[in-house]
């Protein structure tokens, strides 16, 4: 693992644990790490612009500092001296913020996200802020482009996060998650994406899309690695009036333990419905059957709730949308792009009952889930993480052709991923295959409130059985 | 107090432990209390009109039960052959339910509200269904009036749970309290009326107002009765989403043990506000000098949050009410009176952006409660419970003559109570005296969450202090 550990490519493509060891072991230092980075950041940046900002010099100082502390015996733990991307809607104090839309256009924040602020105090280096779709809303379209096909949806809208992870531009980075923004870069980027429980990371700081329902979040290229960055993010925040009163546990504890005894539902009708691709379908019930092959119980079960609450997410989203951009679209509402500004204002037209209505099924969608976890002594759910891989770019908001109901790509995008948002549920994004084109894809892991830690251990098993997270994207140049 | 037992004014004029006393000493019988308490509703109803239903059978059959019961050992607690009357809001199995509202003309549930059963179990005696106005709410005038003055207001909306207890039609009621339902009436009858901490209380089975606002509590003539009774309603109900995971305690312990060391807080500027009366003032304060003259520590407080919030609860209130009425306002609109439907479906108008606003401000004045109690180690708050003794009936919409601002009576019942369902907190109103005029006054302390049993200490050891109780109503004759 440490041959040639003076070649930069060879330090970019290092799990974070991996380079946490070298670092210890003397066998390369933070500066080489983040010196590697920014090399690989300015080979790709042209045509993958996954960066909003990256403070070169603020990084390096960090490195070397990181260095300094590592070699006087001060150590932060896994993340210290790793360089880490975090998405442009976290506050970073001193670092432009700009969350993709000119109504923040110059917006330098006089304080940290607790994000931020805890990779700081973990001794990360924070080599950029990822570009992120306006305000996080799909209303408008970043010039980021995914290096496993350049005309392919990239993710989103922690679009940024994504592609700078799997270029080699980051080791981590941060998302936020609303309907699935960590899990659907994660998934068509070949990453593992966490969205952990509603209230396990602070969300302070963030620029929210939809308070309720915004999750913080980290993607990796190892199931290991996100272990360890939920670790660091992870905790009570008095600052965050919807933080859970929770210590962070020791996540990746028991990560090697397997899944034998466990027992992994899987809803057919609405996980697999009519717009999973074969290709997906194929790798999603592959995957069950290498778990199923570890020893895990395989429970075929029913929630028909499942297929009537997108509506509430929805109506839950727009409210909360509104309610947060009306002041700022009264004062800069010509600065924002017209498809988001569109998208954020829809809520104002919504009546307190309809939000209401939504709430009450969110409720009743929670203990819905509660109920099936109980009743079946469920230990996950399993499902693909999106219906497809990635679609062209231009045939994203276009009826499948493969299809014969309309549904486009973006219709199927929040399918899986948005009943955990819903219910708060933590849900993991892993890769779980590749098309037969060598498009990766992804499935998902939704877990017990406050569990994260067996979510880690079951993709951790699966990760063990293949070599999907070694495969990269074609060699991206600048 | 026994002597005259056999005398039906003298039964009917027992507190609920004296009654329960003299059951057990065999000096009284349920069936005598029953059939008293039946002799006064036959001479008082014609006038006062407190009841929607007496279900004299089915009454004379459960006292006959629960004598029974009784001479066999079996004692179901302090409320054991009590004759209760129940707000019409609340579902009784069998029992004609109409809440004041031909919309629901006839109806008769199968099932009970979790109150009604829990009185059942309690071996309580259901002597009737209090008149309540139309759905809880204020669009319409029912024919109750108070046997204090035939003229005036008699409280609302639990109007018939005031107007039976003080007319000793009942030896205890249940009332519910969304904007001060239970402690307003209470204050105008000289009663004793707890509106308990949001989700002591279960509320299935009861027909909402506004569900997050609605409270469900006991009124009485006595504290201690009042404590026996929430001992009885209290407790953990999985029926209601919003019942909170704890036992009722003895409410009445330690409430023979003075105030002496608590410290109770008055806000004047919005307490003392100048649609109070002089009278309601002078009384208000010497309450406060008793309680200080019996070692209670009086500290002046400040929450401007306050006059802030008014407008939150009434955003609260008109969703939810929209929201529950809307389905049967379609279908049953013209049964509605015209008053209270346009009150209910007013909601329909307001946004989910408004609504959002005020679910918000609501957790901030929650937030600004709980850092006033504790930054000021508050044990609870006193004011009056409403800003004036009861005003004439056609005077209640009016502006009012002693103010130059407009304010009708109307407008000020809220004032003192509403804070209290807006944070949850338990709020009790009790006899505070009365104007020259011989009209009642009442007080109100507002308590720490779950901290009911402080509430009767306090009201308990000023309870003892005076005879306001004693009052009497001028003689009402059929």
């Amino acid at each position: 693992m440490l041959s040639g550990m003076t070649d930069s490519r060879a330090l970019i493509d290092l799990s974070i644990s991996e380079a946490a060891s070298a670092l210890r072991q003397g066998a390369t230092t933070s500066v080489a790490l983040t010196e590697a980075t920014l090399a690989r950041i300015r080979e790709t940046e042209p045509t993958l612009q996954a960066y909003a900002i990256v403070p070169v010099d603020l990084a390096l100082a960090a490195a070397a500092r990181a260095d300094r502390e590592i070699a006087t015996g001060r150590d932060r733990g896994p993340l210290h001296g790793i360089p880490i991307g975090v998405k442009d809607n976290c506050y970073s104090k001193g670092i432009l913020t700009e969350v993709g839309s000119k109504a923040l256009a110059g917006f330098v924040p006089d304080f940290d996200a607790t994000v931020v602020a805890k990779l700081y105090a973990a001794g990360a280096v924070l080599i950029g802020k990822t570009r992120c779709h306006e305000f996080s809303c799909g209303g408008s379209e970043p010039p980021t482009r995914t290096p496993w096909d350049l005309n392919r949806f990239p993710g989103g809208s922690s679009i940024g996060s994504g592609v700078a992870l799997t270029a080699r531009s980051a080791f981590g980075t941060i998302g936020t998650d609303t309907g699935g923004s960590i899990r659907i870069p994660a998934s068509i980027n070949n990453l593992v994406g966490m969205k952990a429980t509603y209230g396990r990371v602070s969300a302070y700081g963030v620029v929210p899309l939809a308070w309720s329902l915004d999750h913080v979040g980290p993607l990796t290229r190892r199931v290991r690695d996100n272990a360890l960055m939920l670790g660091a993010i992870a905790g009570h925040d008095p600052k965050d009036a919807n933080s859970a009163r929770l210590d962070a546990p020791d996540f990746s504890a028991g990560i090697e333990d397997g899944v034998r005894g466990m027992r992994i539902g899987i809803e057919r009708d609405y996980f697999l419905y009519p717009g999973v691709t074969d290709e997906v379908r194929a790798a999603t019930l592959s995957v069950i059957g290498e778990l199923a092959a570890m020893g895990a119980e395989i429970i075929e079960i029913s929630l028909p709730e499942l297929a009537t609450t997108r509506e509430a997410l929805m109506t839950i989203r727009m409210v909360e949308s509104a309610s947060y951009h009306r002041p700022r679209i009264r004062e800069k509402g010509h600065l924002y792009s017209p498809g988001t500004r569109a998208t954020l204002q829809m809520g104002e037209f919504l009546s307190g009952t309809q939000y209401l209505a939504a709430l009450r099924a969110r409720e009743r969608f929670r203990s819905a889930m509660q109920d099936l976890f109980r009743r079946e002594n469920l230990t996950a759910l399993i499902s693909p993480t999106i219906p497809v891989s990635a679609p062209l770019l231009t045939d994203v908001r276009k009826p499948r052709q493969d299809l014969d109901n309309g549904e486009t790509p973006t219709d199927g995008f929040i399918h899986h991923v948005y009943p955990a948002n819903l219910s708060g549920q933590p849900a993991i994004s892993a890769p779980g295959g590749f098309t037969p084109a060598g498009l990766p894809i992804g499935y998902q892991l939704t877990g017990r409130p406050f569990d994260e830690a067996t979510l880690y251990r079951i993709a951790h098993a699966y990760e063990q059985t293949q070599d999907w997270h070694e495969r990269q994207p074609p060699q991206v140049h600048g």
